[in-house]
């Protein structure tokens, strides 16, 4: 039901690679994993044709950035946790700062700032190059679902 | 640049059906237009594989339903203004209340309640076929972006 | 720790009054009950100089404003699990769509479309006379914190 | 209608005091300056018996909290802008962690992370003497309203 994040990055990542292609949808997304630390996770969502909203410019289609996101914002409770448990997004709130430049992959990196025994509270921001600045900025809170 | 909605539905459902098929993100996610009044558009979202977030439980993921929450709420800005303009959306809440069923095609109904000059306040819910037991509610606000 | 919310709405008016007066912030605010139903509940926030922001219009602050949806919000989930039992705000997201007119008395009416075990899901709207022409929109989720 | 904030600490916390001794909303809940950088802004937020939601255990109102946070994220945008000029809350979310300590001062530090020619966007964090240890998470909208 829940498996320990193991220490050693490589394996960390190739496990994290094996989860993520495991998920249909993060698959079909082209969401692939960057790094993470105790409490946070960073995600890429590679430029690609099928995620373009406007077809004169290029640019993604929010949702797009949402679910980048989301996900990035899942595996920030993970780390947090320190294993694969079951959660659910009770709620996200995403801001859009401004389109992501056509071409670029976006980058999401989320947080885990503080977790109580049912519920996880996160923050984040998605960016195309530039952290200082962002395209996206997200906060939002998780449902643990693991335990009754 | 903008366009007048046809009052005749008919039409109206060949003009929409051809601008969602022109933007690549909704065909990718396979969302279609359903129906709309003077300051609301239903969308829906059809059941596939690569929508799947859970692969043991068939449930799709929230960003999927987020997209269509997005796409719907985008609409209903363009059926209060009356015309295709250009507008984007600056924030969106999603709250998720339950997983939606698997199998069963998700529908988005969001409305445009308040329009000022420069801002569009949307707000709707999601439901997989019972419209009074809603799977998320949305409530966000979009940019006109098409005047200076 | 629980009481029953009386049928009788006489006896329910003077029970909820004689709550309200009992948390000293909502005193202090002058904020007062107007009527409920199975799952909603409207108060109103008297016009007073004390909640004013905006010394040259009159405008009040949108503070005050938040904290009478969070007290509407929070008496909503009172009627829909029909008895006081202790609850918390977990989140609350409030859009501003113009400022109340000065001198007018605000209402706030909130309603629980959704509860869960441990969760309750609302929304509402804040309003100067004309319900149809809202000052605010709320939407958030309050934690059972009743039940271990 | 707008004015240049004075580069000297001194005169911006008298020139502080005196606006926000000019705003009654502000002055009747006590909200207090504290210190403020090129993008951010700390207020405080005095115990006092009239903040108090919950009498049996002294917690205050999350109303309060909110117009602590609501005020200082109106400050952060003031100081970004680097003077004076009228703006008005769009939309806020807070996410409340935990209750406030009875008894101690809430902190309320808010940072305006993004500036366009119409809106602010910001975010911060309430303490109650720990900002490691938040008692609330904010983020939001502000719109200029000062230029047409």
């Amino acid at each position: 039901m829940s498996e320990r994040i193991l220490d050693d990055d490589a394996r960390m990542r190739r496990f994290v690679d094996k989860f993520m292609a495991a998920v249909p949808h993060l698959a079909a997304l082209g969401i692939g994993f960057v790094r993470s630390g105790p409490d946070w996770a960073e995600l890429k969502l590679p430029y690609a044709a099928h995620l373009v909203a406007y077809p004169e410019t290029g640019v993604i289609a929010s949702g797009a950035i949402f679910s980048l996101m989301d996900s990035a914002a899942g595996f920030s409770v993970f780390t947090r946790m320190g294993r694969f448990e079951p959660h659910a997004t009770l709620d996200l709130r995403c801001d859009y700062l401004r389109p992501a430049k056509a071409g670029e992959t976006v980058f999401g990196r989320a947080e885990c700032y503080k977790m109580t025994r049912k519920l996880a509270f996160v923050r984040g921001i998605a960016h195309d190059g530039d952290p200082e600045h962002p395209v996206a900025h997200i906060t939002g809170t998780f449902m643990l679902t693991g335990q009754s």
